[in-house]
């Protein structure tokens, strides 16, 4: 689209700028102004052979194995925060999902519900994160589709991803393979996505900015793989209803107990200062760039070092165990000496967070 | 969840209704609720193996051929209309976008993104459809995500779902497959979804209440493909922006001109109607259970017969051809002898009609 009209000579006529700087509802019709919108904000960022067939749908050889494929919508408000934006979010969120399950993260599909009035400058900064995550970790966007809602509708943007990734056999980690005398895990600290964004919406200002780690974790799971195959028991990324709800689910999976200890956890301290001052519960936060990791205790010091040999990883460190008494539930020894029962929160802690 | 707290006896303490009925913020927040949510509202209707495992992902084997994948999100106002609901609409438009690829549709995912305070009646009513929609076209439902938005985001309900289906070598219709000479068909009446929409926002009654065609096509495709195999050049479905963006698109793609025969269209009188009634043009109205078919000439009888085996398509019709003048370009004979150029639609003619 220009900015433009043509007219005789000597005339212009610029277009008022609210109708070339934001997308309108015509851009979601199916017609000319949504080949625009495509042409003009998606392709230029997302260009691969694939996707530049714009078919129906894409068309991908996946090899004779299996595949893990995960989706997920992102509606996280504000759109853009201390250490990315929801286009980034979207690529690493269903990126991790698929890395989780053990797989290598190929393919990825891109659903965007966009509300009208949206600037084009802020659509095009997360085109462009998007397009940098998903090259960065590896992987193509082969499909994808655009809608426009009115005006209050979708605050500004959400995002829909589907991963596909493709597996070996020799590698599942999987939540029931838990089991007593595992060691557990995480990459780096914990709950700093969660309060970036609360952070930002709550107008906090600390010496240290919080930024979000919001990061496709693949290339932890590929050296934890390569250093111990099939002694990695559990990978789990910790983000809506953060570590809390991961391991409750867990243990309630395997049928076994969990141990934490209060005074392991890495809380960075604006993390927790900011945490404590709005009263959550950083075992509740999101987090988009860690990795829950459940191994044989005999192999975790192996697993740390394997993890802290890549800069995502340089904070990893062991949290808890897995043990025989009270299956299906999470215990905590705190920094005073008690044990606490870690429960699944009942409702809302964070809404919107992802 | 159940709609009384535990009081000591005798006392009873009904929940408010407003807070059993409807879909709440927590049902987003990946703790309990989350899980109620999931397991109360979604788990009983779309169970299979592969989602009840509840991974971070789901693990399929699809083959060592190439497999089609298609994302489509939907945002369709009133989430309810005659013949049908977002959520049906959601299970046919994806899998429609990978038959187009001439594969069989075998996995979908779904995302969904809810309105606080959506009624779970209406949900329930969705979901179920969803569910129908999925079994009647033999494909499971593999993995999914909600996400809950406040009140007055998002319309209700927004449903993302991506479609993976496997291809043979053999059956690749494309839009750069139009061959001047080739017949165009139509497997059945146009216009009737997006007038279907039409009637409901704008409180038109007719004689004949306006359905709208919202299926899957794939029997349609399975037929045409045993009749035809090879010489089954291009599929499409006229979705958003109608039969005329569909066909300006194959025109472009392929380089060959396309001339419609205005008085062949089959519109249903009540859309024919509707369509005047509100100044539409029904050629750039959406279809979602409707197949554009290119074949050559000389088979296109026998295309006709195939479709007009299958229910969905009693009403197959020859619409158009290819041709060689104006390439790239689509004209209409007219009713009264005239020639028309069918354009694009340069902006938005219906929006929220998927």
């Amino acid at each position: 689209m220009t900015g433009t009209i043509s007219l005789p000579q000597g005339l212009s006529c610029p277009l008022p700028h609210a109708a070339i700087e934001r997308v309108q509802l015509g851009h979601g019709s199916g017609g000319k102004l949504s080949a625009e919108l495509l042409g003009d904000h998606f392709l230029p960022h997302f260009s691969n052979p694939v996707l530049d067939q714009l078919g129906d749908a894409a068309v991908l050889a996946l090899g004779a194995g299996e595949v893990a494929i995960s989706t997920d919508s992102f509606v996280v408000t504000p759109l853009e925060f201390p250490g990315g934006n929801i286009g980034a979010l979207a690529v690493h969120g269903s990126l991790n999902d698929v890395a989780m399950m053990g797989a290598v993260p190929r393919y990825l599909t891109a659903g965007f519900i966009i509300e009208e009035g949206l600037p084009f400058a802020v659509l095009d900064r997360i085109v462009v994160a998007m397009a940098a995550a998903a090259a960065e970790a590896g992987v193509t966007i082969v499909t994808g589709d655009t809608k426009v809602v009115e005006r209050g509708k979708a605050d500004g943007l959400y995002i829909n991803t589907t991963a596909i990734g493709t597996l070996e056999r020799s590698f599942r980690p999987a939540p029931h393979r838990a089991t007593v005398g595992d060691a557990i895990l995480v990459t780096g600290p914990l709950a700093s996505h969660g309060m970036a964004i609360m952070a930002v919406r709550e107008g906090l200002a600390f010496e240290a900015e919080i930024e979000s780690d919001s990061a496709c974790v693949s290339p932890l799971v590929e050296r934890l793989r390569a250093a111990l195959g099939e002694r990695v028991h559990v990978l789990r990324d910790p983000t809506r209803g953060g570590v809390a709800s991961a391991l409750n689910e867990i243990a309630e999976t395997a049928g076994v107990g969990i141990e934490l200890d209060e005074q392991a956890l890495p809380i960075p301290g604006p993390v927790a200062a900011a945490c404590e001052m709005l009263g959550l519960d950083p075992l509740y936060v999101a987090n988009e760039g860690v990795v829950i990791v459940i191994v044989p205790e005999g192999v975790a010091d192996q697993a740390i070092a394997a993890l802290r040999a890549h800069p995502l990883g340089v904070g990893a460190t062991r949290i808890g165990r897995i043990c025989g008494a009270h299956p299906g539930m999470v215990t905590m020894r705190t920094g005073i000496g008690g044990t606490r029962v870690v429960n699944m929160l009942p409702g809302d802690q964070l809404p919107r967070i992802c």
